[in-house]
C-alpha cells in the first residue's frame, strides 16, 4: 500500500481523503492534478507532500514543449510556484522545490527533464531510508510492553516511506517488543481515526481509538508509557510545529512525567 | 425555553438530543419515559437530571393505585430504584431521591402523593435560585472584555435553571460587561457544538466554536482570560468530576497561569 508511487512517467497516489472506506488510487499525469491532490489533502503528511511535489515538478517539466532552455526554465518556475503555495506549512515541500531547482543545471532541456525525474526519485529513496533509520533509533527508546499515544497520522501514508511516529512503533514491534497504541481521533479531519488506526491494524499492532480530550485522562492514570508524534516543521531552535493539539499533549505529558518524542527526518528541520 | 417543566401533572421536556436542529418537546406522564429520557440523554446536565428525576418520582407515585401506605411505599421504592440506575454519575440525582424519600412521611397515600409533587417543585425552585446566585458570585470574577473558555454544556439546558458555567457568563453580561466565549466542540456527543453555542447565541453572547484540541493553542497565545466549567460531582475534598477533557483544560490553564473556575450549586457536592 503506497501513498505515492512513480509508474511509467505518471504519479500514482492513494486517495487518503477516502480512507478507510475506500482504497482508491489515482494516476496523475498533469502537474496541476498533483497540486490539487496536495491542496485537497488526498496526499498529506509533510514528507509525502515533499515527495509528491518533486514528482509533480518532474511531471510538469516533462510536458513543457520547448527546446530553448531559458524558455523552459521560465515555464518550470511557474510550475514550482504552483507547488510552493499548495501547502505553505510543510517545510519538506520547500526543500524539495530547492533540490529540484538545483537539478536544472544540465545543458539541454531533455537532459534537464531526465535529471528532474531522477532527483525526485532520489528524494523519495532518501526519505524512505531516513524514516527507516529514525524509526530504528526511536524504537530503541520503546520498552517491551509499552502503550504509546500518538496524535494525527505519521505513518507510511504521511511519509511515503516507513513512517515517522508510526515507524518508531512498527520498528519496536519488529525488534520483538510487545507494544500497543492509543490513537487520538484528531479533529477536525480525523486523520487518527481514519488513517492511523487503519495503518496499525494492517501492521497487526493493537490500537484503541480515543477522542482528543481523553488523552489527559489516560496520562493521569499512568496508562500511557510514552507519547510519539511526527512534525510538520522543526525550527532551528528545536520548536516543533505539528497538528493542532500537539502542544496540549506535550503539556499533559510534562505534567505527568511521561516521555514525549517527536519523530521526524532531518528534511523536516528548517 | 425550558429544559424541564411541570405542567398539569405532566413533565414537559425539551429533547436535547435533537438540538440545535429541532426544538421538540415531549409531554411525559409515565415515570418510565422519564427514566428513558435520562438514559437517552434527552434530559442531561447534573442539576436538570436531579429535577427531572424528582418530577418523575412524583409522576410515578401519582399513578400507584393503592390506598395502603405500606404497599404504596414498596411500589414507590421500585420507582426510585429505576431512577437510581438511570445515570450513576450525577450526584444531584441521588440527592433528589433522598429528598423525595424523606417527603413520604405523611399519613395517607393521597397526602404523600401531593407532598411528593410539592417536594419536586421545591427542588426545582431551589436549583433555579442556587444557579442564579452562584452565577452572580461567579460573574464578579469576570472582568470587562474577558474571553472565557467553557467545555461541554452547563447552561439552562443542563440545570433547568439559570445555568452554572453559562450562568456565570450570562450574569457577567447582565452586569454590563462585554464578554465573549470560546466553546469546545466536546466529543463524543458534541454538547458544546450543539448546545452551548445554541444557548449563547440565544443570549446574544459572541461565541466561537473550537475543537477540543484547540484549547491549548489559544491558552498558550493568551487568547483566553479564564476557563469556567460546570461539574457532574464534587467530592468532599474538592476533587471535581466533569466531562472528559476537563482535566486536560485544568492542566493547560495551570501551565499558562489562566484562572480556572468550576461553577456548581451545593447540590453537586457529595
Amino acid at each position: 500500500m503506497r501513498a505515492v508511487e512513480w509508474l511509467d512517467g505518471k504519479l500514482r497516489i492513494l486517495d487518503q481523503s477516502k480512507l478507510p472506506w475506500e482504497q482508491t488510487f489515482a494516476d496523475l499525469d498533469d502537474y496541476r492534478d498533483v497540486v490539487l491532490a496536495i491542496k485537497d489533502m488526498r496526499v498529506r503528511g509533510a514528507p509525502a507532500i515533499g515527495i509528491a511535489a518533486a514528482y509533480g515538478i518532474a511531471l510538469g517539466a516533462s510536458a513543457i514543449r520547448t527546446a530553448n532552455k531559458d524558455e523552459f526554465l521560465v515555464l518550470l518556475n511557474q510550475i514550482t510556484q504552483a507547488f510552493a503555495v499548495s501547502r505553505p506549512t510543510a517545510v519538506n515541500l520547500f526543500q524539495s522545490i530547492d533540490r529540484m531547482e538545483k537539478a536544472t543545471s544540465g545543458e539541454g532541456v531533455s537532459e534537464v527533464k531526465r535529471a528532474l525525474v531522477n532527483e525526485a526519485k532520489r528524494i523519495h529513496r532518501e526519505e524512505i531510508a531516513a524514516t527507516r533509520q529514525l524509526s530504528q533509533l526511536g524504537a530503541n527508546l520503546v520498552k517491551d510492553g509499552f502503550t504509546l499515544l500518538t496524535h494525527c497520522n505519521a505513518g507510511p501514508l504521511a511519509t511515503a516511506g516507513y513512517g515517522t511516529a508510526l515507524g518508531v512503533i512498527k520498528a519496536a514491534k519488529e525488534q520483538g517488543k510487545r507494544v500497543s497504541v492509543l490513537a487520538t481521533e484528531t479533529r477536525p479531519l480525523l486523520q487518527g481515526a481514519r488513517l492511523t488506526t487503519w495503518e496499525l491494524k494492517q501492521e497487526g499492532i493493537p490500537v484503541t481509538l480515543i477522542t482528543d480530550s481523553m488523552a489527559g485522562h489516560f496520562m493521569q492514570r499512568r496508562r500511557i508509557d510514552c507519547v510519539v508524534v511526527g512534525a510538520d516543521r522543526i525550527a532551528a531552535n528545536g520548536d516543533v510545529a505539528n497538528k493542532i493539539g500537539t502542544y496540549t499533549l506535550a503539556v499533559l505529558a510534562s505534567e505527568n512525567d511521561i516521555p514525549f518524542y517527536v519523530a521526524a527526518p532531518t528534511s523536516t528541520i528548517d
